[in-house]
C-alpha cells in the first residue's frame, strides 16, 4: 500500500501541476500500474516472495526513514539544523532552483540504470538484509555509522516526533482514538444516569479521585524538598570535587617518584563519593519514603512522590556519571563545567541521559501543549470511570462470597478489559502526552519516548521499545557499565541485573503505593520477562509471536489488576495477621477469603 | 508520514542500488530533509496550513489512488489487463528498457519545472480541492470521468482489493487483528479451565452452536429449492418473454395505424409480469417463510434461510431489471440474451448488480480462500464465546431480580462490549471474509464490498460505506428507479423509501430469526438513521462527528443486544399473553419482569 502511496505522491504532483505532456503522463501511469500490480500479488511463481518483500520493504521504510533523515539533519556534535530554515518553503524553492541544473544533467545519466535495475532489485533483493526493527539496513555505511551510533558511543539525541503523533495523522488510526473517546462519553453518560437514579441528583464530586490524590500539600512539600536537594547537592558536590580533584592532581609529585598509598585525588574522590551516596540513599532514598509513611499519603499521592523520587535518583546518577569523565580532564581539554541552568534544564526535560545540550525545536506550540494536557486530564478521568464502573463493583464484595479457583479464574478474566484499558491509558497519558507536553514546553526535540512496542514479537523487544526513556538509562548505566567493570562474557549477568533492578524498582513503587507487599508484578517480570526471554528468545518474527505477546499482556494485566485489587480489599475487610512484619509480607487475601 | 515514506521509497532504491554518485546522493538527502521538515510543522506562519495540507494530501492519496489505478487498469468495456502480464517483473524490465530513452529525454525538460513548482504547489495548494472521501480530486478530468461514473451510468465494476486487505499489510493495523486473536485465545483458555472445574473434564461440545445451527438438513433442502427456483424460473420467464415480445413486436401493424388499447407486447408483458411477481412473492417470499415456521428452525438456521431468501429476491430483481431494457431491443442491436451460465455466475458472485461480464482475476489463490474460510470459522467461534461467556450469564437470570431503570441502564451499558464485538465480527466475517472468499473462488475482481465506514462523520455516509453491495442495489433499483418514475423533486421521498425498505427488511429478518416482533432495530434505524440524517446532516467533517457516530454505534449495539436478549429470555421464562397475535406483537419483557 505504501509503495502505491509513494507512486501516488509522484503522480499526483505531476498531474496536479499539469506540467507533463500526455505521452509522459501515459508512461507514468503505465509504469505505476505495473509496479503496483507487482506488489498486489498474482500468479507468477515469485509473486508471493515479491509480496513478502514488498511488505518487508514497507516495514523497512517505516523503520529506517526517521533514522536516515535524522542522521542527515543532525550535525555530529548533536546540534540540529534549525526548523525555521528547513521549514521555509521559499528557501526550499530557491535551493531547488539552484540545484535543478545539476540535478537535471545528472539524472539523465542515472535514470536509465535506475529504472531497469530498480525492477531487478525488487525481484531479487533478499528480505534478509532488511532488519525488521530498522536499526540496520542496506543504506550506505556513512549513514549507518550515525544510525548505529547509540549503542557504540552513548545515546544519540535526534530531532524526531513521537510515533503516535505520526500515526495519528492517518485517519484510520485517528478513528481508533475516536472510539476510545466515544467510550469515555458513554461511561460519563451512564454514570450520570445511574447516579441520578441512585441519588436523585447529578453526582460530580469524584470521591475516588479526591481520596487517591488527597493530602496534596504534603506531596508538594516533599517534592519541593526533593527538587531543591537534587538541584543543589549533586551539582555543588560535583563542582567542588572537580575543583579539588584538579588542584590535587596538578600538585601531585612527578611520576618518577613512588605513588602514596591513597593518592590525593582518590582521597578527595572517596570523600565526595561518600557524601554523594549519603545524599542518594538518605536524602533522596529515605526522606521521601519516611514522609510518605509518616503522613499516610493516599495511593496516587504516594505514587507521585515515589515516581519523582526514582526519577530524581536516576537523573542525579546520570548527571554525575556523565560529568565525572569530563571533569577529570577539565583543565587539559578546556571542557567547561556544566552550568546550573543546564542541569536545571536536564532535571525537567523528558530524558534520563544527561547532555550539556540537546536538539531543540525553534518554538513552543502552545496549542499542542494544551491538547496534550487536556488528554492527560481526559485519561485521568477515564481511569476514574474504569475504576468506579468496572473495578470497584467487581471487587468490593468478593470477600463475602465463597472463594474458589473458578471465582479466581473468572475474576482474572473479567479484569482483562479494565486492566488493559488502564494499561493503554497509562501508556498514552504518561509516555505520550505527559512527556510530549514537557518536551514541547522545553523545546526538547527528541520525542522518541517509545517505539512501536505493539508490533513486538518478543518480550525483550517489548522491554526495549515500551519505555525508551527508562530503557536508555538502564542500558547505558546498568548494562554497559556492568560490562565495563566485568568482562564481556558476563553479558547474561548484565542482562539479568538490568531485569532484576527494573523488577525490584517496579515492585518497590507498587509496594509503597499500596502499602503492602505482594510481589505479583515481580513474579510476572521474572516469569514472563526473564524466563521467557532466555528460553524462547530468538528470531521470532512471525505474527504468531505477536499474538502470543498480546495474550500474555492481556493475561498479565488481568492477573495484576485482579490480585492487587483482592489484596487491597482484603486489607480493608479482614483482620491483620499476628506480627506487623508477617502481616506486611504475607498477602492477607490468601488467608482472608472463605475458600469454598 | 506517508510523504516521508514516498521519499524513502525513492531514496532507498537509489541508495540501495548505489547507482548515484555522492553529489547526487547528497542533493537527494538534502531535498528530502527539507521536504520532510516542511511537513513536520514548525514556526513559519504557514506551517500549520502546510501540515494540514500534508494531512489532506495524505488522505487524498489514500482515497484516490486505488480509483486512479483502476481507472487506468480497466478498459472501458469492463475487461481488465491480466494480472499475469502486469505482475511479471521480467516484462516490466523489458518495458522499462524500451521506455527509458523516451523517459530520459522528456524528464530533462520536465524535471526543473517539476522540482520548483512542486514546492510552490505544496505551499499554495488549497486543500479545498481535495475531497476527503476521494470521490473527486484534481486529477485530470479524463480519469475522473471513469471514477465518477457509477452514479451517472450505473455501477462501474473495477478490479480492486478490499480496503482491509490493503490496511492489514500495515503492521500497526495487523497488530490490532492480533489483539483480537489474542483475546479469542484467552476466551478459549478461560472457558476450558472453568468447564474443567465445573465438569471435571474438558467440555468441547459447543451446545449453543449445535442448538443455533440445528436442523441443518431442512436448511439445505429449503436453500436448494430456493436456488433451483431462482435459477430457472426468472431466467426462462425472461427468455420466453423476450422471444414472445420480439415476435409480437415484429408482427405489429405499422406505426401509421392507430394502436390497439392493449398492444400485443404489453399483453404478453403483463402475463409474464404476473408470473414473475407470483414467483417472487409466493415462491421466494412465502415458501421459505412457511418452511422456517413449519419446521421450527432454530435462530441461526432461520437466519441462513431468510438471508438467502432476501439475497435471491434481490438478485432476481437485478437480473430481470437489467435485462428487460436490453431484451426489448434484442433483434435491433444484435444484443445476445445472457446465457444460463452467466446468470448462474451472477447468483454466486458477491454482488447484487447483474452484468453479463465482470472484471476477473487471472487465477484463484487457494491459500487466500483457505485463510478467509478459517477466519469465518474463527469469527463463528468468537461469537460463540462472546455469547456463552459475556451475554448468557448477564441475561439468564435477569427475570428473577427486580427490574428497575437502573438495572436497564447498567444492562445496556454492559451490553456495549459484547454488542460491539459481535458487530465487528459480523462485519469482518461476512462483509470481508465471506464475500472475499467467494470472490476469490469465482475470480471476481471487484472487492469493494465496503468502504472506510469507521472514518465516517455522519450516518448517511455510514449507510453508504458500511455495506456497498446492498447499498448499490438500493441506490440503483430503489432510489434511482424511484426518481425515474417520479419527478426529481421527490428526492427526499426517494431517500425515505430507501431507508424504510432497508429498515423493514432488517426488522423482517430479525423477527423471523427470533420468532418475535420487537422493532428495536427499526426504531434505531428511524431514530438514528432517518431523523438524524435529515436534522443533522451536512458537511460534518470534524473529528467530533466521528466520535459522536461511534458513541451512537456503541450505544446502538448495547441497546440492540440488551433489549433483544431480554425479550428472548422473557419468551422462555414468562407465560404468553392472551391471544397469539397480541403475544407476537407486544414485547413480553415489558409485562414479564417484576418492576422494582
Amino acid at each position: 500500500m505504501c509503495i502505491r502511496m509513494a507512486q501516488t505522491l509522484m503522480i499526483s504532483l505531476l498531474t496536479d501541476l499539469e506540467l507533463l505532456d500526455l505521452d509522459l503522463q501515459n508512461f507514468f501511469f503505465k509504469h505505476l500500474v505495473q509496479t503496483s500490480s507487482c506488489f498486489r500479488g498474482g500468479n507468477g511463481p515469485g509473486s508471493n516472495r515479491v509480496k513478502e518483500e514488498a511488505g518487508a520493504s514497507y516495514r523497512f521504510f517505516i523503520c529506517t526513514f526517521p533514522a536516515l533523515i535524522m542522521a542527515q539533519t543532525s550535525v555530529p556534535n548533536g546540534s540540529v539544523c534549525s526548523r525555521s530554515e528547513t521549514n521555509n518553503i521559499v528557501s526550499f524553492r530557491s535551493r531547488a532552483e539552484m540545484l535543478k541544473e545539476d540535478f537535471g544533467s545528472q539524472l539523465v545519466h542515472q535514470a536509465d540504470c535506475f529504472l531497469v535495475q530498480s525492477a531487478t532489485a525488487i525481484g531479487t533483493k533478499s528480505s534478509k538484509d532488511m532488519h525488521l526493527n530498522g536499526k540496520t539496513s542496506s543504506v550506505p555505511s556513512r549513514d549507518l555509522s550515525e544510525v548505529k551510533a547509540p549503542h557504540e558511543k552513548g545515546k544519540n539525541f535526534q530531532e524526531r516526533e513521537s510515533l503516535l503523533d505520526q500515526l495519528l495523522e492517518v485517519n484510520h488510526i485517528q478513528t481508533i482514538q475516536h472510539m476510545f473517546v466515544a467510550l469515555l462519553i458513554l461511561f460519563v453518560i451512564s454514570t450520570l444516569i445511574v447516579d441520578y437514579i441512585d441519588e436523585g441528583r447529578l453526582v460530580l464530586d469524584f470521591e475516588l479521585l479526591s481520596f487517591a490524590f488527597g493530602k496534596l500539600q504534603w506531596v508538594l512539600t516533599t517534592w519541593l524538598a526533593m527538587f531543591v536537594g537534587t538541584l543543589f547537592v549533586p551539582y555543588y558536590l560535583l563542582s567542588h570535587w572537580t575543583r579539588n580533584y584538579q588542584t590535587a592532581r596538578h600538585h601531585q609529585p612527578n611520576n618518577t617518584r613512588p605513588k602514596p598509598l591513597l593518592p590525593a585525588p582518590l582521597g578527595i574522590t572517596v570523600l565526595y563519593a561518600v557524601s554523594y551516596l549519603a545524599f542518594q540513599l538518605l536524602g533522596l532514598g529515605m526522606f521521601p519514603l519516611y514522609y510518605v509513611v509518616k503522613f499516610d499519603l493516599p495511593p496516587a499521592s504516594r505514587f507521585i512522590v515515589i515516581i519523582e523520587q526514582v526519577r530524581f535518583m536516576m537523573k542525579t546518577h546520570s548527571f554525575v556519571r556523565e560529568n565525572i569523565p569530563k571533569c577529570m580532564y577539565i583543565k587539559d581539554s578546556q571542557v567547561v563545567f556544566p552550568s546550573l541552568s543546564q542541569y536545571l534544564y536536564f532535571l525537567f526535560c523528558p530524558t534520563l541521559i544527561y547532555r550539556d545540550a540537546y536538539p531543540r525545536t525553534p518554538k513552543i506550540r502552545w496549542a499542542y501543549v494544551g491538547i496534550k494536557f487536556a488528554q492527560v486530564l481526559g485519561c485521568l478521568f477515564y481511569t476514574y470511570y474504569i475504576f468506579t464502573r468496572l473495578c470497584i463493583p467487581m471487587y468490593k464484595n468478593i470477600h463475602n462470597e465463597p472463594f474458589t479457583i473458578k471465582v479466581l479464574v473468572l475474576n482474572i478474566f473479567h479484569s482483562i478489559l479494565p486492566g488493559i484499558l488502564i494499561f493503554f491509558l497509562a501508556f498514552f497519558s504518561f509516555l505520550h502526552c505527559w512527556l510530549n507536553m514537557f518536551a514541547e514546553m522545553l523545546r526538547f526535540a527528541d520525542r522518541m519516548f517509545y517505539e512501536d512496542w505493539w508490533n513486538c514479537t518478543s518480550f525483550s523487544q517489548y522491554f526495549r521499545k515500551w519505555n525508551v526513556v527508562v530503557h536508555d538509562w538502564l542500558f547505558h548505566y546498568v548494562y554497559r557499565d556492568f560490562l565495563r567493570v566485568f568482562p564481556r562474557r558476563f553479558r547474561v549477568a548484565a542482562t539479568l541485573s538490568v531485569f532484576l533492578l527494573s523488577a525490584v524498582i517496579h515492585e518497590y513503587i507498587l509496594t509503597v503505593c499500596f502499602g503492602f507487599f505482594y510481589p505479583v508484578l515481580f513474579f510476572l517480570f521474572i516469569c514472563f520477562g526473564m524466563v521467557l526471554k532466555f528460553l524462547l528468545d530468538g528470531e521470532n518474527k512471525g505474527p504468531v509471536y505477536n499474538i502470543m505477546l498480546w495474550a500474555k499482556l492481556f493475561l498479565g494485566q488481568g492477573v495484576l489488576l485482579s490480585l492487587y485489587s483482592q489484596e487491597w480489599y482484603a486489607r480493608i475487610h479482614c483482620p491483620p495477621a499476628q506480627g506487623v512484619l508477617w502481616d506486611t509480607v504475607v498477602p492477607r487475601s490468601w488467608s482472608c477469603y472463605q475458600w469454598g
